[in-house]
């Protein structure tokens, strides 16, 4: 049978899952033989069952008597004995943290008679009855739902009445007599009295945490956290023990070492002759860890030797909550702390030192998205700050600039020297010149996986999406939000980190942390100056990193289209190129090029011209790269999307021409308009993901491909002729039969031997494909026998394998499907394993069935997510590419991978 | 080593991928001691060799030599020999039969020497001279691409010069000097002489066979016909025998049942004095096969009995090709002969009398495909009939009626009793009325998969897709074609099986068939009245459609969306609704309702009013099939189509909207328009087929799968109560993950039990979903957990598998696609096995894993398609659902599966 509920003796610290954090750590520390006040934990799994049977299982309640027993026995005891009563306190816990998200009630076991128990045996009548209507406004408001105001209001009320200020000021007498009022705010509100029976009490509080699984709140929390919904919570029964018993008693919460900046040495604060909610609630000034050492210094002490041994146990930073009753010593809670980005760092670093851990333990205790947070420059928190609104943080960083309303404005300003924001109502590809030269991009519309926020992402750019408040007038060229407005040139500053915009300028606090990361380590230092602090960290991260690169096994490139991220991502590490994205090279000054190529008739000499002129073009673009990256591999994947994204929007050119034909309007425009038309007419797709790209494109429209593949052999013939090593690598898009890869094979390899003749020269260029569409994963046995490489294209994979378009569906009912608990985290931030990271596992396997050497990897935005990374590591992958800025996270996470799979 | 030539002994009929069908054949005959000359097959793979190399294995020669010198040694002679020579026929033979596609040449081994050899061996020194430019014309136009025109050119010219009409009047010095002549020509066209040497004759013969594999036509062909690109042909080296030696000679061909009607006795034509061509030519009146009895009866009784032979042996009709030299009898070729529809059936059930086959072996020889033939009514074609164009053949059929140009005008001119085509640029859902009254459908745009392909496919109706030479002028409601002019009423007929359109009125002739599939036997044989041929096929057909029904495993479901569609289907035999799909339930004057419930608030009256005044209105559309269906189960499939389908066009409503402003215009339609704008646009999707649709629609919008299932749960409670057998199933669309089942499911089972409370009865009805995302099908074994059945939506898989939309890419690169040889044919068509194929494969077994009973099926166009009912046979499936006419094609291709799999 399900044993529901386990003594603090029975537990130990692995059982988190069902014990949950707090109650696996309250039963190790029984077992360290530390204080800690006799109790239980009911499990995470009578929550489970709780909420799916909307009813206590009566198994729980006959388990809870024999536990209750036998903690009333240890102690001598009973709950709510009118004599000598023992109190509880009943706390939720679940596996992970979620801090004032649940429920907890104190003093369980206090009614109208134990109250006066309590005052005898405490000596002190009003610390009982303070006691007792703390029990009555906790229970009324967490169990049976009362609205928390009657109670304060009435407590307010007394307090005027008397004319006092503090609650500390209130008699035993008065106490008395608001528990009176207390118990009738009860009686009035649920139409019965406040339980008498301690066991009731214990029921209900139980209950209660239970409930409290499932509110909004606590829905919203485990979303934004990526806590899975369906855990559950433990519910802790812990002797009550009281920190307010008088001057020799008290509370308190200490860490082994600073959580905040990671410096060693203990840190803590307490709060003499008070309860633990004093100290939250910041009633009173709490006096620092070290004061207790004067005022009892063998309670002090004894706490010191405690934190060693929980630090030496769990080999870790320890958050410690204690609380002193009557001179003598309680633990209440103790678990791995939590830190902050640096303290990471530098505590793991720490441990290294103190021979506490391993270097592959302590590359354990530090992320990826901590490294993350350490890259980004920040707002200066002290500084004063205008907030404007708030909005998606869609890529993280601090950006001040002047708003700019198109790449023109941008790149003028920019070229002046001034730090621009972009800001649009959302972006496209003809956008990229303006994000290019910002600082930040703020857009109207649009989610986390919008065509602003991928490429902000990409470029390591602050950026925050969808302000739905705002409001652009392009032709006041004017920005409003909730009223205040600002025009081109003013100033405003993006937080990506929390989504706020800020008015003004707002100090920014920059990171040698990316100083270190881009150009070295002594870099590092020296941007570091005389912060001792930041110097530490600067050294824990180059350890930690790396160590990393030391073991991991995973390879880690870089997405990057242009010189200038070739050149930011080799500063920070990246092995090669996995992913050039083509598209760019059409754009710009090209574009005419491409709308010709498009708009002539198939086979004919002017489009073969416009082809021809765009080959010395994309063949300096690629040279440019190619030299960068020079001796490491560079994947450079032919053009994708279809060719009307070029051209102007169908609907925006039907109006026009409708309406300048309404207004009776005639010449050169309106028929170069119309022409246009019946082209974007022919070429509309009613789902143009779906529709004519990829391979598709270039096998539709022979020499598109051609031109791309002979601009970059070229380029990569030339560097060899002046003795450098390019290693450019072929990538087929959108491929889904071996018969597509064939033909692009076939072409390319003459390409490169016409290449190879012409300059008398060898090349040795690998031809691959992309592995997006679940038709490739499952047939990657066969697409093998003609592929160099295959790279994952999971973002496309996801598209497919689930159905859905990022455009289209992030901003409608993902939000819901994380509430309802379909997925726990969007399937294009992290790979969904179960089914698409399923296609990927049968690509890889079915690949190797055919080549076991073949070159696997990843490109996209799953490369530099750290949950992925592992999964990738799993599956056998040869390298990860994500964009640049991801890489150094992409390498920790990679050796964190190799660590973490023994 | 690979063996490439193989002596016609070395043979059996067996190895038709290797020899091709003829070489196969002409090697079975030899086994059989039936007298064929001499000879030997070259390979297929000897072809795919060539063709991947570009150049004739040296292997091949020296085979080809020691092949060659065998037959030299059984004859005595010699290739080319001037005393005596062998002649040969170089003849192209691949797996399938590809007639007049591909290269022959004949009497090879004739030169300026060995001509005169062959004149004094034969005694006839025309037929020699004859014989040799004839080599000369036909090597010259096949083997080294010379214009034909210019040999026959050249035969005119000398024939006027001469006065001479027939080519016999030319005597042996004519030829010789035509031989001259033709001799020049080749010299001229080629810069060489005719090669003299006969070994270089026949290899320049066999490579112009292997390379005709490639030519133009020929890929055309194969891709009408289906057969792969990459199978290559054979080439067969036959001693020449002359049916031109004098009036003892003679050629013929021969079936030993009549391959067009059925009939059975041998059918058959020759010529006496005369080669093979001249019977293909038509240049004299052939005689039937009786008269040979008269002319030579033991040469007639040898041919009667090898006929009879050949049937026994193949058991089955034969098609035969024979040669009389000098009054020996020779086979030439023999095959099993290609045959009518009609005689398909006939034949079978004939052999199955003469007890030559089982019931099991006729089965396999018929086709759903020959069904589909004898089901449409049909054009007679010996009507005078004036062809406007000829477009895509989307639905057999033989169609005729009068022009309508839109729903209203179609529903009138039907409900006055006369027979509409609606013509449409194109069809979408608001169209379904007018397609529903009208006899065929004809559209200036789309594929053959398009609305109105589908649809009508789906209905049974004749329809033309994509007649680009169609002009609709909708304000002058005319129609041109052509410079024609049509105005709405005015007759056409569309043939769908051939895709042309027709001026006026084509006389139809209608199929017993049909008559018998939907009202039983006697009614065939009725309606085939004193056509005893017709009463013998009804018959046929009834016998092997019950064999199918009694062998098959697959059950045979409909796709129904109506009482009608359902009427018909049980006709056809369907065994229960496996797709009921309700979009249309909320179109025509429910319409407005829809657009209530998208437009209303979020969670307010207005909205729920809407729809629960679509409750009724759906119960009694559910009431109706059920009623039919009884006792047989009915999947209904919730709403599936993203609700933006039921509002105008965006690009419509801003061009309407703008030229309205730019005009100008004010007043309540323009204030509606632009509200009816802001919606639309906030409902805008880039790629519908990938977003809010299926069960995210049903989860986003609360109650919308409510009233669906309410509808449907009290139809059957009604119908229950009326002691009927109502036996529906809930199907969710486009399911990814097993919260979104559960989610639905619950809701589900809630209406259920509230019904079932209602009406105090029980309610059996299982919930399932589709399983069309590949996602679903690589979760199947979780979704399984939540789910009494699946259908496989293969249209649905065939679009994300390959992530290509059926709307956007079949007239865009499928083309391209199938001439490539990406795929034989489209996969929305038949079911690519490969790939969206192992998806239902894993799918299938997943789902079994968890429940080894559950239900499974397909639903979609590729239910009803006979390769893919064979597929889903192996597969385990439960049962295939198609349209209702496809119901019989799948009874009998599933019986035919059955018994295949041996």
């Amino acid at each position: 049978m399900t044993k529901f509920v386990y003594n603090f003796h029975e537990g130990d610290k692995s059982m988190k899952d069902l014990l949950g954090g707090k109650g696996a750590n309250l039963a190790e520390m029984t077992r360290l033989g530390l204080p800690v006040p006799p109790g239980f934990t009911i499990t995470t799994e009578a929550c489970r069952t709780y909420l799916a049977h909307g009813e206590v299982p009566e198994e729980l309640a006959t388990e809870v008597t024999g536990a209750l027993r036998a903690v009333e026995d240890e102690l001598g005891r009973r709950l709510g004995d009118p004599e000598n009563p023992l109190l509880v306190s009943v706390r939720s816990g679940a596996k992970f943290s979620m801090p004032g998200m649940m429920e907890t009630v104190l003093n369980v076991g206090l009614n109208d008679k134990s109250v006066e128990g309590l005052a005898r045996k405490s000596g002190d009548e009003r610390f009982a009855w303070d006691s007792y209507r703390r029990l009555i406004q906790m229970f009324g408001k967490t169990v049976l739902d009362i609205d928390g105001d009657l109670f304060s209001d009435a407590l307010d009320e007394m307090k005027a009445k008397l004319g006092v200020k503090g609650d500390l000021e209130l008699t035993a007498e008065n106490l008395k007599e608001l528990v009176v009022v207390f118990k009738q705010i009860v009686l009035e509100a649920t139409g019965r009295d406040f339980p008498q029976d301690p066991r009731e009490q214990l029921d209900m509080g139980v209950e209660a945490v239970f409930r409290s699984w499932n509110t909004e709140r606590a829905h919203i929390y485990r979303r934004r956290e990526r806590i899975p919904h369906d855990l559950g919570t433990a519910v802790n029964i812990c002797t009550m023990v009281f920190g307010n018993m008088g001057d020799e008693s008290g509370t308190g919460v200490c860490f082994t070492r600073d959580p905040s900046s990671g410096d060693s040495g203990v840190y803590g604060d307490y709060l003499m002759n008070a309860q633990g909610e004093d100290v939250v609630a910041g009633i009173r000034n709490t006096l620092p860890l070290s004061a207790l050492e004067t005022h009892n210094k063998a309670v002090y002490d004894e706490l010191r030797g405690i934190m060693r041994t929980l630090e030496t146990h769990y080999k870790d930073l320890c958050d410690i909550e204690f609380t002193i009753e009557q001179g003598k010593l309680w633990m209440l809670q103790t678990r791995v702390g939590k830190r902050t980005a640096a303290a990471a760092f530098r505590v793991a670093s720490q441990l290294i030192d103190e021979k506490l851990i391993t270097k592959n333990e302590a590359l354990e205790r530090v992320t990826g998205e901590q490294l993350t947070q350490l890259m980004f420059p920040q707002f200066d928190t002290d500084a004063n700050r205008e907030l404007l609104t708030r909005a998606m943080a869609a890529s993280p960083g601090a950006a001040v600039g002047k708003i700019a309303f198109d790449n023109a404005t941008a790149i003028s300003m920019s070229e002046a020297g001034e730090p621009v924001i972009l800001v649009r109502r959302e972006t496209n590809p003809e956008d990229l010149a303006g994000m290019v030269v910002a600082e930040g991009i703020l857009t109207a519309r649009g989610g986390k996986t919008s065509h602003a926020a991928v490429v902000a992402r990409g470029m390591g750019k602050t950026c925050v999406c969808g302000a739905e408040e705002l409001e652009i007038d392009m032709s006041a060229r004017s920005l409003s939000v909730n009223g205040k407005v600002f025009k081109e040139g003013d100033e405003i500053s993006l937080d990506g980190t929390t989504g706020e915009v800020f008015e003004g300028r707002v100090e920014v606090v920059d990171s040698p942390v990316t100083t270190y990361l881009v150009e070295g380590l002594e870099a590092g230092l020296k941007a570091a100056a005389d912060d001792e602090d930041m110097a530490d960290l600067v050294r824990s991260v180059d350890r930690m990193l790396k160590h990393a690169d030391k073991v991991r096994r995973l390879r880690v490139r870089t997405n990057a289209d242009t010189p200038e991220d070739t050149e930011r991502a080799l500063g920070y590490g990246a092995e090669g190129i996995g992913l050039c994205r083509t598209e760019h090279m059409f754009l710009g000054e090209r574009r005419a090029l491409i709308e010709r190529v498009i708009l002539a008739e198939h086979g004919s000499q002017e489009r073969q011209e416009a082809m021809d002129a765009l080959i010395p073009l994309q063949k300096n673009d690629f040279k440019q790269m190619l030299e960068i990256m020079d001796d490491k591999p560079m994947t450079v994947r032919l053009i994708d999307p279809p060719l009307h994204e070029f051209l102007p929007d169908l609907t925006e050119l039907e109006v026009k021409v409708a309406v300048a034909e309404a207004k009776g309007e005639t010449g050169p425009q309106l028929e170069a308009d119309k022409t246009m038309l019946t082209a974007v007419r022919r070429m509309h797709e009613s789902n143009p993901m779906l529709g004519l790209r990829g391979v598709r494109l270039g096998l539709s429209m022979p020499g598109l491909f051609a031109l791309q593949i002979r601009a970059l052999v070229e380029a990569a013939a030339e560097l060899k002729e002046a003795g450098k090593n390019p290693l450019p690598e072929v990538m087929v898009p959108l491929v889904g039969s071996i018969r597509e890869l064939q033909i692009v094979r076939e072409e390319a390899e003459h390409i490169i031997a016409e290449v190879e003749d012409a300059h008398g020269l060898k090349l040795d260029i690998p031809i691959g494909c992309m592995i997006e569409l679940p038709r490739a994963a499952l047939t990657a046995e066969d697409l093998a026998h003609e592929a160099d490489f295959f790279s994952f294209g999971t973002n496309d994979l996801t598209q497919t394998g689930w159905g859905f378009s990022r455009d289209d569906v992030e901003g409608s009912f993902f939000g819901l499907y994380m509430d309802e608990g379909v997925f726990g985290v969007s399937p294009f931030e992290s790979i969904d394993k179960h089914g698409v990271g399923l296609l990927v596992e049968m690509g890889v396997e079915k690949a190797r069935s055919t080549k076991p050497d073949i070159k696997l990897g990843v490109c996209g935005e799953h490369g530099g997510d750290p949950e992925s990374v592992h999964f990738f590591h799993k599956t056998g992958l040869s390298y990860v590419s994500c964009s640049p800025f991801r890489v150094p996270v992409a390498r920790l996470e990679a050796g964190r991978a190799a660590v973490m799979e023994g």
